[in-house]
């Protein structure tokens, strides 16, 4: 990695699966890693103590720049000399370039060879994101790791507009090469070009070929297209992309996703799954994911998983649980939340494990 | 007190306020105390091994009949041998009768000289409450002490409601007291009776007169009255109580409220303020309340309390907070309730270091 600060470290090998050390200057991340999603500042329902406490050990979150620009607002944040000091949070951050909520969340106005001009989804007010911008952004934020401003097509798009997009993330990719960070910050590039594989092996020759990024990650899966066309797509290509830089796979998946990723060649992965899904209700367990409305719990004392050690499954039954989630307390959020990361996490250190062991045997 | 298992020992006066232990089955209760509100199963927000920590250090919650009757249902947590298993709680549980929620909550259908039949707030379903049931359900939640099944008038009624409510709750008294309880645990009567100091000491003779209670609770205040007629009559009342048992003013109130009635004599509170409050964004602090969601904290670098040691101040600033209350991340809750409840434990806590006469912790 170019960026002073920063390295990253392969320490094992099995076929294209990787583990490794990705040093930055908030700690170590220890690669295949999941992080998860702090959108607003917070990774819902999760305190940052909560967040660094094995056996979750989270040592790397997301930040997301669209939220973050629109509310509270960059002064807000600058006044505190960045994300880290705002949210408590003393480990590493990895930031967005707020495209893909500006292409997804907020009313676009006008997408052009510059920028984009939208309307915030919170009250309307115009805004527009450039290249620089978005450096410009996550250099308040202040994150370890920044993501080049791209354009993520939808998934039901036709092949021109993925033509379209490609073009367009890799001019766009150059600018934020070129614009100011502040030091201590690495940059990742970003590939699209949709479910076809000739297409993502062009536009990853474009964005490896700009020469200077820390690390590069695949943008636009898991945006509707069948599972199977994911994984083929990821095992072709994952592999390929530089062999000594971190490779990230943005906004995947389910924990067999990542399995498979991880297999494929993928180092960090990113996803709302286990938050999102915590929330509403589907929990994941080494026995499968446990519905917990479900009425099959409803006096059921015993633990969500007996194999979890998090403190929700050490101090509470399933009964609860479901007493929580149909009282609508706060209460289950944060149980179920700290259970959902905490199987993440575990799913990443036993692929760590397998990926380390195998390799330290004589 | 009567009951095996408890005892309570004062350890310091002054004037009519008194310091004291209260030994129950799930550890010792120093007093006077604040006893967070668990309504269904959960001090909202909260997790038991936050409540469990220093400094906020809790060492009784309260559950309440009416809630954990309706949902879970008994036999879910009898499933679980009780409320303290069930919710993951290991020190002392206070419930209440159910009677105060019958009669704010719910629908009721008929009052009469047996009991109460009501109609549920969450599915209209039909029940009905007499003080043998309110006992039989106490006893399956497994409380340690248990509150006897009374009627607590709206606070706008008449001399003539009192009375009859006084000679209902004083009849209801003496059954609870013949009805069977579990082994360890304790009942406490209550004395009604309205703003009228008169009638209030004469219901406390009834109460008392019935001899066996474990303690004394004062129902019935704050439901309306000016501060002033709240301050006076607990000034002439509460130290009236018997002297060698503890006393419990149900249901205040502000910090300021708890000062005073401590005072007077009260041992022990209950209040769902701190936390609902929390919620609601009002924060008690040592420089006074709090609005978090005021534009004057918007870029306050600066924590909630700087002289509180709870997590909330020692790792975020009132900035954070307030973006936090205003794109309503459950963190939120989470802080300010953790903060709201050490505000209190801190108040009790400087108010035994005052009666036994050291040094206040910080």
């Amino acid at each position: 990695m170019n960026t002073p600060g920063f390295s990253f470290r392969i320490t094992a090998r099995r076929a294209r699966a990787r583990a490794g050390v990705l040093a930055t200057p908030h700690g170590d991340i220890l690669t295949p890693a999941f992080m998860p999603v702090g959108t607003q500042g917070t990774v819902k329902a999760m305190t940052t103590g909560e967040l660094e406490a094995p056996p979750l050990d989270a040592r790397i979150i997301l930040g997301n720049t669209y939220h973050l620009y629109l509310r509270p607002g960059l002064e807000v944040i600058a006044a505190h000399g960045g994300l880290h000091r705002f949210a408590g949070w003393s480990r590493a951050i990895l930031t967005d370039s707020g495209g893909y909520q500006v292409f997804s969340l907020a009313t676009l106005n006008k997408i052009d060879r510059d920028g984009v001009t939208f309307r915030s989804h919170i009250d309307g007010s115009e805004h527009r994101l450039t290249p620089e911008r978005s450096m410009e952004i996550q250099g308040v934020l202040g994150s370890d790791i920044a993501m080049a401003f791209d354009q993520c097509p939808p998934g039901e798009c036709g092949p021109g507009d993925h033509e379209e997009a490609m073009e367009r993330t890799t001019r766009w990719a150059e600018r934020c090469l070129a614009a100011r960070r502040p030091a201590g910050q690495a940059l990742f590039g970003i590939v699209q070009g949709g479910p076809d594989a000739a297409r993502r092996r062009a536009h990853m020759a474009e964005i490896v070929g700009l020469g200077d990024f820390d690390g590069y990650a695949l943008g636009g899966f898991s945006v509707g297209e069948p599972l199977t066309v994911m994984y083929e797509l990821l095992d072709e290509i994952a592999s390929e992309l530089p062999e000594e830089r971190p490779r990230y796979l943005m906004g995947v998946g389910t924990p067999a996703d990542l399995i498979h990723a991880a297999r494929a060649g993928i180092d960090l992965f990113d996803c709302v799954m286990p938050t999102r899904h915590a929330r509403n209700g589907q929990l994941f367990t080494s026995q499968g994911t446990v519905v917990i409305s479900h009425a099959r719990h409803r006096s059921d004392t015993s633990p969500l998983d007996p194999e979890c050690p998090c403190e929700t499954c050490r101090t509470v039954s399933r009964a609860y649980l479901r007493h929580l989630f149909t009282a609508r307390e706060i209460l289950y959020s944060r149980l179920a939340t700290l259970h959902n990361l905490t199987f993440y996490a575990r799913t990443m250190a036993g692929l760590r494990a397998e990926l380390n062991g195998i390799e330290a045997r004589p």
